[in-house]
């Protein structure tokens, strides 16, 4: 199995209080695989791993694959600190069914390039599952070096990378030498307004934040592609990029409040989410932001 | 009760095959207590908090407490990433009988500094333990605001700070805002080769993992300050910077490798560890660095 | 006159001696315009401008001008620490023939972005020259804001920019808002490996340090990008990208030293400079460098 | 001549017209030295040096000349992105009577230690003045290592450091290497909240920019630490502490704009300065943070 094409990283609902919120959350994976996404990526980034507890993570697994239920491969996000808590987690992904793993380098410490090397061997040698590695720089504070993921494919520790490390440079520059090797790697775009560039520069898909609130786009674009149209790929980065404005008209908030804040309030606007909460510490966008991101839906033909 | 004084983080001994290391630990934690430490600050950055499962952090505490037997107060760092992870540790920190919880902000997830409050705040509803924040942007990647930190504890919300900011100007800048409001924050350094000029700054104590090696040094400049010899103050300054190399003459190694990696290997040479051993993906320092360490130790008077 | 296509960050040669040697300037030239640029771009970063004293700096615009005799525009750099020494270097670029002045933000001095807007609208008050805003965070250590840049380009402050700034999701949405707006901008990009990306987004051409070493590349692709022939953007990418790698495979060096370096080597071994010379405090690359260089080069058929 | 004490960066008058003010400036220097400083360090960061034309510089260099006549050593600030240009500047210091210079690493460019170190080395080879090496990397973005420092300064190429680069760990241990190769350079810090914690570290003196605004406060200082009496160092340290607000009382400003502001401001109100004025692109602080500056003035006992 060689993962391809569009893999949205997949938003948690959460009830009012703070409950997960199971048929919104069926809402959601339903209408994104009836749009044709190739697989889902859950307890991602945007899926709000770092403020779920094991118990609420494994509700999360539990879930989506019970409501994919094989129409298409899940990929479980393994998030945490270090090898000993990673390797916890893919016990859990392993057992509840996923089809693939990802993993982050080791956070908070302070490490170099040879541990985090040393943490993929480890990792996969503890499991059989499929394992990619989700190069986030901006979270995890250390950049996956390029040389060092080729080779970790071409000995099979790697099955891919999902990038989002804002690095175009260096994503070209890996994508030429998985090339070279003969593409051990399947490679990942996370950069919703950039996925354009990205399948130039030999990406196998994308995992855009963006397809929970509008999966079509990226679907027709990643048809688009396959079938060489680059007017019609543009075109549709185009509306992706203007939709995208959800995350930037808010005003007051930054980060993960402000990016999945906005899919989430987004989401609810649109009749899937019933509620746009999120996880503690982060409160709910207000009711000016609220209307911000309801103007660019309208604006967009999603309101 | 109002901690102050010298209470090291204590660096977690682990056998060749990565099991816990309880008799090593009574060692460490009875040499220290002999020493005339005022506290220990158990699973902390340096106590590779973040590399450890939930398995072992309990490990961890219960070993603490055990040995420690009210001799002097335990603190316990509830360090994860978001509020509802860091409330299931305060709640096995409460249950095993620890006396204060050490928080950072949330990290990996980006968020703003009224997240950061909203974070403490949420923890504070979730105990009666005293809470102290922990200023570790290096590694949490936010810095704690000094008149967030001083508001939070003239409400009671934190009992004080662990200042490992290396941001010496802030420091000094909330030691007078603290003071200006009765001194509700209990404020402590985690700078070992700065000790002294936080001494001068207000600072009600340190929580130096140098410690580890030589409490003695800590212990008596803690009793030179108390009685204002700031020549000793600084003649036992020096003497601990000099020790401190012990983290800085490794070769090839850097962050938490170079540094607990130092303290480990320290500590096996001195007899009182009986491994080196790193968490995973972290490899022991090699023989050459083994050497260096061994050299300043001798240069130091403690081999 | 709108600029746009290839325009080339000219490198400045050096002799032994740390002259500025023009015969070799004069050779560089020619070959790039005989390859058909569109346009040069002297005292960029990549012309070593900060490395020059003002003399230097009177040297080298006088022989761009001189040498280039009408055929292609010449773009100046005026980069310098703040507004008052930037408008003396626009007066000598006036007074010695530019069509074009390109500016970074001030730097040293950490200022805010109200400042960097102040700094456009001062120094287009004292000029008639079009001014392009050269957005280089890793030297600058401020990122120009998009919508900031639009705004000065639809008031006719700024006639465009050359961005270098290594973000792609920032070029895409300054791209989108400058169309909305009628185009006021001219958008070129800096960076050599994603060229094909940043026209997909939009840009107006491209300002390729590494057009020094092999400007055919990047007229052709210019040229296919026009005809709507994406294969042949993407196949002319993937070479540009293979000879890039003369920046990176180098050893021991870092930053001007490794890139500039690497364009000077290059061309020396080529025959197009007569000495590798860099400017102090930099030395020249290495015999071993020198060979892993040529290695690139032959490979890549330019040598 | 071995520098030492109390040597203000001074901060440089302006005509609301953007001229510069010699008269202030006349008044601004008795002032310091009637209160006892120990020397005068003109355009450096706070004197606006990277704001300055060469011909400004020139003009402050001779003013300053003239109204000290000897009385206290001036040393200039000879700072400019790379050795080339930093020479010129040292030619003119040289000639207009400099005592000793102050140089940073080279910057924009993005370089190595190997040559910032060599960057020093051509310095001394091209002048017989001491210099000083200016540590500051928000600004140079480049830190200085301390066994770089230490080296050049006991084959001498430095005369001593000038320390603002927020790092109190790094200066501990630069100290102890000093005083262990016999101290030949003289250690200053730059930090005016912390120079007690700096003098226990082993600091020769201090470079605050707040004794421009209040120069007593710091030469009181320097004695009493002299005298041992720790006591009314730290006193002293806690009403600079108090009086440094002024840079932080102000809103909607940073870096700069805030810092050099105040200080403006602030002597504008004492009478000292005719003018506010900042250099461009930065506007004078408005009324609003003006009064606020004015309010710790009054607490301060300064107005």
């Amino acid at each position: 199995m060689k993962l391809q094409g569009i893999i949205p990283p997949v938003v948690t609902p959460l009830t009012d209080d703070h409950e997960f919120d199971e048929v919104s959350y069926e809402r959601l994976l339903n209408r994104m695989i009836d749009a044709g996404v190739d697989g889902l990526f859950v307890l991602g980034s945007s899926s709000e791993v770092v403020f779920s507890t094991d118990e609420r993570r494994r509700e999360i697994i539990e879930a989506a694959i019970r409501i994919t239920d094989g129409r298409v491969p899940v990929m479980v996000g393994v998030i945490d600190t270090a090898t000993p808590r990673v390797i916890e987690h893919i016990r859990v992904a392993e057992e509840l069914g996923a089809d693939a793993v990802v993993a982050t380098a080791p956070f908070y410490a302070i490490i170099g390039q040879k541990e985090v090397e040393r943490h993929f061997r480890l990792l996969h040698a503890a499991t059989d599952l499929p394992i990619f590695a989700y190069d986030l720089p901006q979270c995890v504070h250390i950049k996956l070096q390029g040389d060092m993921l080729v080779r970790l494919g071409s000995e099979g520790v790697l099955a891919g990378v999902k990038d989002s490390s804002g690095d175009d440079v260096g994503f070209r520059f890996l994508s030429i030498d998985n090339e070279q090797l003969g593409h051990p790697l399947q490679l990942f775009t996370g950069h919703e307004v950039v996925v354009d560039g990205a399948y130039l520069s030999g990406a196998d898909g994308a995992v855009p934040g963006l397809a929970n609130v509008n999966p079509d786009l990226y679907v027709q674009q990643w048809k688009a592609f396959k079938e060489g149209d680059w007017d019609r790929v543009r075109e549709l980065q185009t509306q992706e990029a203007r939709l995208m404005r959800i995350t930037s008209v808010t005003e007051g908030e930054t980060g993960f409040a402000a990016g999945v804040g906005a899919f989430k309030t987004a989401l609810n606007l649109m009749g899937i989410f019933d509620s746009p909460q999120m996880p503690e510490p982060i409160l709910p966008l207000d009711a000016k932001n609220r209307e911000a991101i309801a103007k660019v839906l309208k604006e967009e033909g999603m309101l």
